[in-house]
């Protein structure tokens, strides 16, 4: 369902009509902001996602230890607002540019740093409960598509066009940074595949395997881009289709199928609108080393990687799933990572004519 | 011009052919090799491109020295013409991964390391006057673009396709990391901006300024890819296009235009693919600072960026040119750069309604 932006102006509007009347009566004005420390953040097995606690503190105007942060806050408030009224959207740099100005007859600036405009965005999130991309402020834009999918965006003056991701050749369409908008008009695909390389998915789409397997083929590059998480967030809850995550075997590797899947600390507070709890491994496994006959392929770990196994283990989604825990002990055992792209070593095509099918056909995900 | 893979595969098989009748013969194998180092590097006032000089060496089959650079520069040959009969294409890590193998009956591999095959194929490229892109092995895909542009792919089946870049919504086409293929069907604009970021590209796509001023954008994030290079000299050799080069106020930024135009020393032999020698800076100058106001959002140097500056100033294209030189100078007592982004600071759509159109009317370049 694509948003609309009348419901999150209205929040942002009621927002400063609440901070005004506070004013008006005479009241030290004051805005309830969640906390976001680790502390303040469960894993909830429940809804197999990190979220954010009921911890929260207020932020009082005539406090000199908040006023800073409380004025930044309404800033954000009000640059969003006018990016709703106006219905453009701006990246996280730009809206820091956007509200930097000193203030008259002073030498303080509103925003000193980006860090600044960052959290000030966070706590509005979190205040107002509309997320970043309603409120029409943007992450990285990143990664290509391609699938039996037909969807409804805007073109030139506005109006309504259509995009077929199965007609884009070679390069696929390219994903914006904020996709609430999109309208899926057809879907003709059984289930999504997410991959961490660029190369993969124009091996993948060369192909044609989302043809073939009638699935969609996405990409970023390393981690999943907030646009990207949203999409296939969407893809699964309204088109019911299963995400799988396609990534090597190392632990930055199973990271990226971790947040995708459960959240990431730092977005807690955005799981529910990023998460997809129900995303399941579809990446190189210790089975697969074996079976596919990649041992020749490994990359000794460094210290970094090996720091990086012992951590990702204990976090909350891996901590007590038996076959994940064996796959970080085989990992450690190997003292090396293998690359999906070291299965073009049995063929240039053996990822699509058979890693892919045979693993899908037995179902052999790892969750 | 889209290529035919039939003249590179002939070049191909003829340098194969070449070394098996000096074996034949009972004569070493032999193979002539351009020289790639610093040395052999050239910037030519005349052309505007950076190119290879004349240097070469001889590299033998029965040289201990020469014989492991030997076996594997005709491996990626050969692995180049696989690709090329089934129409395929890999990525250079990809392409590492296809040719490593154990000798059989030795514990000695064809390849250790990707820096191996990578350079096997620059030599390559370089032997057979086949670039990259032709041999079907592929850098990094990245970056948007829209316009009014028709072009042809390739679609599902091999049936060629066409994608209207002006009917590509919020996303655009995503460029492909080979763009050989593809034949410009209509094109109806005047120039191409190339941005360094994806966020500036998302604000002038949302303004639909590639409408307004009837020109294509492209973006890729950061340096361009060997793809986008590519891609902006076809529109520029092919369509007549100029190209224009939006970045920061920084060393960084220059030297991103300083490689669409003339080339890069590491890919000095491949200026003549993928350089446009016309191509004109249209990002910020010490002038639009002044004249736009964003002195405020003036980013402090580091030492780094410092020694940039210098070393930036003495390149080849930049060394004589005296509107350059000031910019550098000016740069340095500023200590400091400004982001294209900074405009937002004026205005959520300056850079689409002043900042573009006022310095592309008053033809306010750098060259």
């Amino acid at each position: 369902m694509a948003e609309k932006n009348t419901e999150s102006k209205k929040k942002l509007v009621d927002f400063g009509k609440g901070l005004v009347k506070q004013a008006e009566k005479g009241e030290n004005p004051a805005m309830d902001v969640p906390i976001r420390t680790l502390s303040n953040v469960n894993y909830s097995q429940k809804t197999g996602m990190l979220s954010l606690g009921i911890k929260s503190s207020k932020r009082f105007f005539f406090n000199v230890a908040h006023v800073r942060k409380f004025v930044q806050t309404a800033e954000v408030a009000a640059l969003a607002k006018e990016l709703l009224t106006v219905d453009k959207s701006l990246s996280l740099r730009q809206a820091f540019y956007a509200i930097r100005r000193t203030i008259a007859g002073t030498n303080i600036d509103i925003v000193d740093d980006q860090v600044e405009s960052n959290k000030a965005l966070e706590d509005l999130e979190l205040i107002t409960d509309i997320s970043r991309e309603q409120l029409h402020i943007n992450a990285n834009k990143l990664g290509s598509i391609a699938g039996n999918v037909i969807i409804k965006d805007k073109g030139i003056g506005g109006k309504e066009i259509l995009i077929d991701w199965s007609k884009q050749g070679s390069g696929g369409w390219s994903i914006p940074s904020r996709v609430e908008h999109l309208e899926f008009k057809k879907v003709d695909a059984k289930f999504v595949i997410y991959m961490e390389k660029a190369a993969m998915w124009e091996r993948l789409n060369e192909d044609e395997i989302w043809d073939k397997l009638n699935c969609i083929i996405i990409s970023s590059q390393g981690q999943a881009t907030r646009g990207i998480r949203r999409l296939l967030q969407r893809l699964n809850t309204e088109e019911k289709l299963p995400i799988y995550i396609l990534t090597d075997f190392d632990p930055w590797g199973f990271y990226i199928y971790s947040v995708i899947k459960t959240g990431s600390i730092s977005l807690a507070h955005a799981s529910e609108r990023l998460a997809v709890p129900s995303a399941r491994f579809l990446g190189l496994t210790a089975d697969d080393i074996e079976k596919y006959a990649l041992k020749k392929h490994i990359i000794r770990f460094k210290d970094v990687d090996l720091k990086r196994i012992d951590e990702i283990s204990k976090y909350a989604w891996f901590k007590d799933k038996k076959e994940w825990q064996k796959q970080f002990e085989l990992m450690k055992q190997m003292k090396g990572k293998v690359e999906l792209d070291a299965l073009v070593s049995r063929g240039i095509s053996f990822v699509s004519e058979k890693y892919l099918p045979e693993k899908l056909k037995a179902k052999d995900f790892l969750d």
